[in-house]
This record gives C-alpha cells, structure tokens and sequence, in this order.
C-alpha cells in the first residue's frame, strides 16, 4: 500500500478520517505508525495528498489530511476486453488499475464461455476492493470505469463511442504485421485497446472491429496467454502514449513504503 | 497448448513418438485428433516440426515428427530477478517462459524473506512443468535456464560474468529517471535485467549492481507490484532488443490453435 485511498465521504470538511478496517491495520502493523506519523494519501476520483495520524485507539486511527489542489488525469488508455476466465480475471483487476487505465469495458466474444458471467468476480462488490488495492499499489486516484456488455455487436455499433472518446482504437491479434509501436497516436490522445479471449477473436469480431476505426496490431512469434497479454500490450501502449507528449509515465517494481 | 513439446530422448531415431500424458489427453480430447491428424510440434532447446497422428489406442497417441533444420535462438534478454513470494513465483514461471528469456537467475537481496527458499516452488520438478508449459503456450522451444543464489553478493562479483555475458545490463529502480527506451542497446547484442523483491532493492545493492554495469532503469509515477512490473519490464526490453536489428518478436494475445 504505497497510498491510503480514501472515500470522499469518510472524509470530514475539515478533512480529518478516522479508519477502523484494513487501512487502520495497515497503518498500525506495518508501518508502526504512532502519532504524528505522514502517510501518503489520496481521495477516490480526487487528488492526493498527505495525511498525520492524530490518534490510535485501538483499533481505529485517526488521520488529519492535507490535498494538493489538482486530481491527476485519467490514464490514457481505455481497455476493451473479452470476458477472461473468473480465477484470470480476478488476478487482474488490481494489475490493470495499477497499470492505468480509464475505463474497463468487458465484453461477451464468441470464445467467451457462457459461465463466465455468472461469476461474483463481475460483482462489483467483487471488483472494487481489486481495483482499489491496484491503485493504493500505483499511488493513483483514478478509479477505472467498468461496464459488461453482454452483446458484442450491441456494445460495438451502438453504445462504444459514447463509453469511449479515444482517438485511436487497437485491436490485438497474431495476424496482425504492425506492431503498437508503429502506430501514429495523436499527440496526447488516448487509446482504446481491444485484447480477445484466450482463443482469440473470431473473423466477424475482427470485421466488425475492422469496421469500427480498430486498427489491427500483434504479434509476432510467440503466443502469450490472455492475462499476460494484457499487461504485456497495456505496457506497450502506455509506453507508446509516453513517447507522444506526455510526462514519463513509466514503471516501477518496487516500493512499499508507506 | 500452440506447440507439443517432446524431450529428445522420447523420440525414436526415425522421429516417432507415443505419448501417453496430458499431452496425450490434449490431442484426444482438445484436438479431437485422429490418424492424419497434423499437430505443431518441437523438442527441448531443438528444432520445431510436425507431428502426424499414426495411432490412437486408449490413453496413448502416436506420431511421426519431422523437424527443420534449425534451432530458434536463445531469447535476447536473461532474469535476475529477487525471489518472489512463493504464490508469485508460481505463477509466474509459465509467463516468464513464454515472454522469453535465455536465463532465469534467482537471487536473495535484503527484502527477500528467508522462508520463500524453503518453498517447493524453487524445485526443478515444480518449476519445470510450468516453464514447459509457458514454451508450449508461446510456441519456442529454449528452456529458460535456471540458477538460485542465496548469497547476493557473491553472485553479483564472482559468478555473473559466467552466467550471462549479456551486452547490456539494466536494473530496474524508481529512484531512475531514465527509461528503457532510453537505453541505447548493442544491436544483436543480449540484455540483462535484474528485478528486485517487492519492497525494492537496499542501497547496498543498487551500488553493488552499479559497480558491476548495471545502468538504472525506471520508473516513473506509478508503482507496480514485482510480478506486474516483471511482466512489464520484459515486455519493454523485448520491444526495445526488436528495435534495434532483431526481426519482429512481438505479443500475440492468443490463440490455441493447436
């Protein structure tokens, strides 16, 4: 937990907190914290900050906390993904908060199977938490938007421009010659990037793509399953987005200080 | 599984093989094959091929291999990567595989905790099914190679040289500014890229890694858990080995064809 996220309305107006769950056990246990101890802080959709434990008694702690005036930007990338098995999916949803991205639009593709959508790891109840460790791990604010599409056709020709206002649409598949990095992107505009089931997208999903503005980008030699893919292709097009304008975006393996 | 994966010592000298293990059941029930059958096949750190289906009975299936002439190269970037938490570990083995790397050296560092090298996770009878599996999943046949040093220090002054005689060697560190791709990178030429524990390497060891031509490498705003930042990181490196000569390696989200 390199940032405690907090909720707008847990905040008082004067912006002091009082935790009691897994972020209080946080401050207390790991990181010692006692009395005037700085932790780094942020709210949900909001800036970030710096909060001083004012008190702990038993198990709650008190924090009085200071913002900075702006909220970072949305990350640049939108994710359109193929409904992935619930164990895959439920590793990924802290990976890909951490990763950045605006909006998650999962969606049905004739490789997804049905099951899948029955699981409690489309619950938000579910995700939420997920997608707030990921940011608490990337020291983000922004919580990424998530819709499920049932209707690929549905999503794709009536309802994706409004979820999605990016100006450059990628579609991954192995059939694809051009690589993320030969794709013009528009000085800091944003990307919408579609990655398929595991056993890839089918010819009319591809089309229908096609028909949409996606450009088709890959691939190569080697065949990286569904979840690897993701982070691999997210990186690639962070990556790609830093390079046009941008600030350094980047990547970090590391710390958990506070 | 994109490419059946034989040890040489399975194959006749005239290339055939009988199978009787989860390979067996894939081509049986996956594949539904049947004599004629045509499945994608390679050997162990040898060449790909063709297998065609010549028998089924019960639970074993036979095929007749031929390969091509040559062997695909040792991937151009090598692992020196802190021991992960046990869970992590194991799942990252079949990706590390399958992203491509020559050699997967594991090393202790201040903020690896001594139990992780207990862990069954760290034996080759664990660790080599998956790096089977991941090489099947991305189509190559070049077993990473895989070393464990439990003293750090050691390993950084007596013993890397030997290791891996990788022109380049980055360590990655959010206290970096510089990126990846601003690494100019020996064209043809191999890459080292050491990854540290999750509460990032000590001072101690970044300077030993310093004095031993590591450059650093980061970073950037947001910080990714070790397993995330493993994946993105080879992924950048790869990109950064294929620009520079090298034809196109790439990132294919997915298919199972066969």
């Amino acid at each position: 937990m390199n940032l405690l996220l907090l909720e707008l309305h847990e905040l008082s107006a004067d912006g002091h907190v009082t935790l009691r769950d897994g972020r209080a056990a946080h401050l207390r246990t790991t990181l010692h914290a006692s009395p005037g101890h700085r932790a780094r802080v942020g709210i949900v959709d909001g800036p970030k900050g710096t909060g001083v434990v004012t008190a702990i008694e038993d198990n709650a702690v008190s924090l009085r906390c200071a913002f900075e005036p702006a909220t970072a930007d949305v990350p640049p990338v939108d994710l359109l993904l193929a409904v992935p098995r619930p164990k895959v999916l439920k590793r990924l949803w802290a990976q890909l908060a951490s990763l950045g991205v605006g909006r998650i639009i999962l969606t049905n593709a004739a490789r997804v199977e049905r099951p899948y959508f029955d699981s409690h790891v489309l619950d938000a109840a579910t995700y939420r938490p997920l997608l707030v460790e990921g940011l608490q791990q990337a020291q983000d604010t922004r919580l990424p938007l998530v819709s499920i599409h049932r209707r690929f056709r549905v999503l794709i020709e009536d309802e994706l421009d409004a979820l999605s206002d990016t100006q450059t649409r990628l579609v991954a598949d192995p059939s694809a010659d051009r690589h993320v990095r030969d794709v013009a992107l528009v000085p800091d505009g944003r990307v919408l990037l579609a990655v398929g089931p595991e056993g890839g997208w089918s010819r009319f999903e591809l089309e229908l793509l096609a028909r949409h503005r996606f450009t088709t980008i890959g691939m190569g030699a080697r065949t990286l399953r569904s979840d690897t893919a993701c982070i691999a292709l997210l990186t690639l097009v962070h990556d790609a987005c830093t390079g046009v304008g941008r600030g350094p975006s980047g990547i970090a393996p590391s710390p958990a200080v506070e």
